[in-house]
């Protein structure tokens, strides 16, 4: 769908610098734009990029004094405003209403006649799809499942029976929602008994899950997933974590089992977090860290085991030093004793 | 289904303190359970919670001194008397037998009369499954896969040719067994040659998978998973590994090629064994640790690389204190250089 | 199928030494090859095998001097060779052509009428599948995909719409190619709005991707990977990377947005890079290790932050001595105080 410069002002709440009638085809980043493309500026410090660009309009930074030759749109947020343009310039996908003959679905599910179940998925018993929800080719949607309005279930994603996902959730291929989760009580000849994982999951609105991440049913009540919770490919979440709102779990992010995390969190990537840890809000965990304590709200942690930021950025710039420091303690300890010695040679003497 | 104090105790070994004609439904923890739920004590640690829940009964430790108004069962291992009696309270699924029209069986594939297999899964030629199995919908099971009695295949497992699975095995959502390892021969101009990987994968009894976890076949013979092996979701068991019985690797663990794992271990969330590894039995390996050398029987090991886990917990604990050793350091060298100035001065003087 | 030492000498250009009419059948290595084998030492530090091996022939490096009372074949590379033979043996696996009626094929698809589209598999708009290339069952390929010749893509993989794949590329089961990069734009109330993945992912020739991997389609312009890539189990290639030709990211690897590798590296095992990081040709990268810098060519890093290899040796092996060094640090301080205040009682006195 094309836009004029005006229209895309309009949307991002932004103020155009030049050609307000200019027409614009979609967005690109200043290295690929064509002067029907939209781009955009996030920070000042690459404002030489602008010069080179051939994009027909570039959204800046409303603060950031730029002359440039070309149609700027002032922003608060350039990053925001390009993916709010970003969606006007899509064209929406059409999905088909009703279900398709080769899917099978059980004839006790209830799919709204707005849903879209494509072939050879797999709808269970009991199973609730809401409106405008697409269930794509070799997805499973076990018995007793609901799925609210709005939401896209990938090519073999698997909701397990009876997990809940809210509106306008994305689930991506390959992710597992709802499977058991990992507990067993040892029997005395080492044998494991496995505990019967008898909990669901409750996913709430606008959630989206990455490629091939894994979800676990508790144990007894529920895996938890607040609303705008984004998660990334091959994340584990075990039995009876919570995940507060908005809170972000980069690739490969292990949270192991009753873990709380709160709301607007950022978990880089590969970091894992033992059980039964308790984690504030819009705390930051650079990737690769082991959380193994509790860590209170607005914190940024690092390393394993994790801690502040600084204090592990510290220890990382001075690792480097301590095979030299060994040898120089070494070295004073010869020096100091001779010393010593010689002091008291020197008194008898 | 309902039991009563006494059909719980009788099933646990316990010795009843209270109501044995109760009647009980569930099981649930002592923070959620209401007047017809069986709970449970792990340790005495927690023996305030008795006071203030509703349980109808709970599984306590046969050493602690509790005295509590509420009926008690005491055993060994609460923990595990509570896995117990889940069973026991649960509803035994029931599934139709034999195979849906809509799923895919080859003609030369055995499929035990009694086993279900669940539309759109595809069973290739001459495999064989045992009795009571259940393959779910969208399941994949290879050329000449062999199953045995009573196994789950849960949507979206690949089971891939020639693998071999015992009894009672559970595979999760999502699994890849028999893929191919990973091994290739580098050509004199850089580029790779896959080396075939001719071998299988053996998974003996009592296994569980799970969701999105991968084991790859051997290159020449088997990769051999032990019975009762536990394995979490998203792990890497490389080809040609061997695990012994009961033991336990937690979510998003790596073997590599060719390692050796003995009985009744325990490796952590995100541990990484590194190839040709031997590792002895009853080992357990903390979470995120990184396995570089062989580790003998009964240890407990940490860190990267894994050592001792006191030796780990030691350095983990000094690491913060390294950047003002440095500077500590840097002035005992220079008070130490003063010092030895002032004593040559002296004795010149 | 049948070889004589002879034809294997010939196709690996190896020199005989003994019976070249013996007839072989396959590749074991030395510990399991019975008299129909053929063999491999591939280094000279396992000679002593030589003497309790069964094997028919025994491929050697050309350089050792070897005698021993069976055949062996001289080459240059016993790996590369024994890969070599390996394909030589087996017979090559044969599928029928065409789309069998129980697939799901869009009718505006290509399908090559060399190509195999075995049952359950899903094909869809406008997708290209070009000559002898195998798509197995329960595989999923999006609109607009096109693959190239002699590819194999294995149960439950999936291509997302448009991703392009060379010729003899082996997708394995369950890996996702395509699913949309992890982007997002924050809103002031702190919710995440998704950044629309609009690029694509191009594969190119001779790519092997491992079971549960994940590579993620590009915001803007296509995620690449170089021909010859090969790609182990459960790793994570983000949106916008870049792959060189030869390079191989062993299991759990996970490569963050936007970052660059080069031809011919290797990254072992869990390897976490992060994001809009440039890595140079040739690299080796240590298993579990941690990249957060730029890596120039030829470079073998190891750690976390990733550092020089033997940088990293020697931390790891001193590290154990840190708690023990603040002690000997203190030590120091209060001897040094003890000789400083003792000199200065004396100047004193």
């Amino acid at each position: 769908m094309t836009k004029t410069v005006a229209d895309i002002a309009a949307l991002v709440q932004g103020e155009v610098r030049g050609g307000a009638d200019k027409v614009l085809k979609g967005v690109a980043p200043l290295s690929l734009a064509g002067p029907e493309d939209l781009s955009f500026l996030v920070s000042s410090k690459f404002a030489d990029a602008l010069s080179a660009t051939r994009a027909g309009a570039v959204l800046v930074p409303k603060k950031m004094p730029v002359e440039a030759p070309i149609t700027l749109i002032k922003v608060a947020d350039p990053r925001l405003a390009m993916a709010q343009a970003a969606w006007a310039f899509l064209t929406p996908e059409i999905h088909p209403a009703g279900s398709h003959p080769r899917a099978v679905v059980d004839e006790s599910a209830q799919v709204d006649p707005t849903a879209r179940v494509y072939p050879l998925a797999y709808v269970g018993p009991k199973a609730v799809i809401g409106p405008e929800t697409i269930v794509h080719p070799l997805a499973f949607i076990g018995p007793e499942v609901k799925i609210g309005a709005r939401c896209v279930i990938h090519p073999q994603a698997v909701l397990m029976k009876g997990v809940s996902l809210g509106h306008g959730c994305i689930i991506h291929p390959g992710v597992v929602i709802g499977a058991d989760g990992f507990g067993y009580a040892q029997r005395p000849d080492g044998r494991h008994l496995k505990v019967p994982q008898q909990g669901s999951v409750v996913i709430n609105d606008e959630v989206e899950i990455g490629a091939n991440s894994t979800v676990d049913r508790a144990t007894f009540d529920t895996t938890a997933i607040g609303s705008g919770v984004k998660i990334d490919n091959l994340v584990q979440v075990a039995h009876n974590v919570k995940l507060g709102p908005n809170t972000i779990l980069v690739a490969q992010v292990g949270i192991s089992g009753s873990s709380m995390i709160g709301a607007n969190c950022v978990l880089g990537g590969k970091v894992g977090v033992a059980d039964n840890i308790k984690i504030g809000d819009r705390v930051m965990i650079v990737g690769g860290s082991g959380v193994v304590t509790d860590i209170p709200s607005d914190s940024i942690v690092a390393g394993t085991p994790a801690r502040g930021r600084m204090t592990n950025l510290r220890i990382w710039q001075t690792l480097p030093e301590l095979p030299k420091l060994v040898r120089r303690v070494k070295e004073l300890e010869r020096r100091l004793a001779e010393m010593e010695a010689r002091l008291n040679q020197e008194k008898k003497g």
